[in-house]
């Protein structure tokens, strides 16, 4: 097969800022989940979001938003990103600031501008079917909606939060995108399966495509202040002798906010937002169950092995190991188990327990041990 | 209560030889068990070993015999042990030769003395009863007898060998002691429920109590050639120009035989083996299932922490967890779980598991990590 390609006057928004509390201690602070290889593909998150999404729109149109911090790694992970295309926070203020900024920055160096946002830090398997689904979002946000793709579910997944999706709005080149009446909230498994038999329940990926300006009027009509302040840093983003004062002054300021909130739910409320059911392989590889189910395929009876060349000597054990030093593992009869070994920091527990590893972590901070975190 | 004189004419032989496969990462060649505190105490099982038996036959009748690679370890746990009652093996011959050789140096120097073997590395904490025990064991000595102390079981252990009583011997000074008709291996669950209805099987606790001559007459009884290393290994003792010499032509070709099948076994075949029950606590802290339940003392739900100033955050955990490392260690949700950390390797077993953390070892000594060993 040749080659697609990209999709005309569109860019692909990266939002690098989660720490993935909950696959501590491999993800932390200095090293997030987006920099780390957790399908065992070889490279890190990142570097796989990058080719997968860069045939859609050349490299030329690939925007990263991360922190200061993270600057050398990513830029050594992306080779490829241009200069002016790395967006730096100053701190994290939650995703409507990181998203909002790149819509500002990109409208006013390409008015009218279609932006898709997609996670530094999630799996997608399927390249075929992701850009089959981004290119009816795109061809919806070129009407002026806001588009979000939703995964048609595999399972009645609890740790996702889901989309309703109502009759078809019959767009040219967007031939199965439906309005998206509703957001829920991560459900019980009772409600989750009840979504799963409704069939017209997705899971919420967190990808929007939409023109920069359609984002940026939902910001300015549920947080004005926060618009006023994206409109100013982008005002001053593209002089360098400018950029560094007002973002010293105006980013520490912004309301920390979740897109979902000031943006997705109001628009679908207003029946603004379409959404174009993914059919293609996802997960957002939240926790240390995630990566035991991404490597087992499935199967119960799998042990996966991650890190550095690990050295692991397992007898009838199952679950996931993630080895960042040079020891020799042993696992003699634990089943579904979760070890992640690194220099500082050792975690033993379940899959069935991996959603807890968040209070491991909060408790950990306000016990002292912050070094590690 | 006043202290107690210790036994006319005893001596106390400490085999410390044991590395304790099952209780790999943490015993291994350079570090064995009974240099490991295991009990919590806050010193080496050793050391408890040492100041449990020195009561009953004073410094000077303390003799250990160790590996010419332990000498700094075990002087530097125990102090005041004398330094001609350090019996140095060039290498591992199993505990024939061990004991064999401390008979038979001992019987040079004090002709007709009474021995009394007692591991390294077990666990007994109740002083009193032990000493009521080992006293009647001297007194049957005294006759001419062997005589083992053997544990009344507490439950239907199945990692423990069983030595069958029969009637009682009417001796003067052990009025509990009674003739040991036959050993039985570890038995199974079943078998070993058997065994204690029965009421006449004790748990095999390696402890022998015998004149020297007598242990002597029957190594050379069943292993003459033995025998005759001992002899001469035991003339040559005490000449600091002749025992080197003597240690390494002789010692290397020792045949490797446990006591249990030289002497044990063929005495009480040939009604010379005596048994007094001991009724006190005892453990040999085999595996780590010992330690998890000598910790919780017998409770379920308890989480033994162990090692050098471990730092371990435990959510819904129960097991033990031994930390030789500063790593942060957090567990959540995990029951029964065994933890081992040290520099160079991890183990995650459960207690349910504990006694194949030996086949671990093996399959690492032919894989090649010999070196974390």
């Amino acid at each position: 097969m040749l080659a697609q390609a990209p999709i005309p006057d569109f860019t692909a928004v990266i939002p690098a800022g989660g720490i993935g509390s909950r696959l501590w201690p491999l993800s932390r602070s200095g090293t997030p989940k987006f920099l780390h290889d957790l399908t065992g593909s070889g490279q890190s998150l990142l570097r796989d979001t990058w080719d997968r999404i860069v045939p859609l729109v050349g490299p030329e149109r690939m925007v990263v938003v991360t922190g200061r911090a993270h600057r050398a790694a990513v830029e050594s992970q992306l080779p490829e990103l241009l200069d002016p295309n790395i967006l730096l926070e100053s701190e994290p203020r939650d995703s409507t600031a990181a998203i909002g900024l790149a819509a500002a920055v990109l409208e006013r160096r390409e008015p009218g501008v279609i932006i898709g946002t997609f996670a530094a830090d999630h799996v997608i398997r399927d390249v075929r079917g992701f850009r089959r689904a981004v290119e009816q979002a795109v061809a919806v946000a070129r009407t002026g909606l806001i588009a979000t793709v939703g995964i048609t579910p595999s399972s009645p997944a609890i740790g996702f939060g889901y989309i309703r999706a109502d009759g078809p709005l019959e767009i040219e080149g967007a031939p199965t995108a439906a309005k998206a009446v509703e957001f829920k909230e991560k459900p019980n498994l009772a409600t989750a399966r009840r979504y799963v038999e409704h069939g017209d329940y997705l899971w919420n990926a967190g990808m929007f495509v939409a023109r920069a300006s359609v984002l940026l009027e939902w910001i300015r009509r549920t947080e004005p202040a926060l618009a006023d302040g994206l409109a100013e840093l982008a005002e001053a983003w593209d002089d360098p002798a400018r950029r560094g004062p007002v973002v010293d002054r105006v980013w520490p300021r912004l309301k920390k906010i979740a897109i979902d909130y000031s943006v997705a739910e109001p628009a679908a409320a207003g029946g603004a937002l379409a959404v174009v059911p993914g059919d293609f392989d996802w997960d957002d590889v939240g926790d240390f169950a995630a990566i035991a189910r991404l490597h087992s395929g499935g199967r119960k009876r799998d042990l996966a092995i991650l890190g550095e060349s690990p050295t692991v000597l397992a007898d009838a054990s199952t679950g996931v190991v993630y080895s960042h030093t040079k020891r020799v593992i042993s696992l003699i009869g634990v089943e579904d188990i979760v070890v992640v070994d690194t220099d500082d920091a050792l975690l033993v527990t379940t899959t069935e327990h991996a959603q807890r590893v968040k209070s491991v972590v909060d408790a950990l901070r306000v016990s002292g041990h912050g070094d590690v975190l």
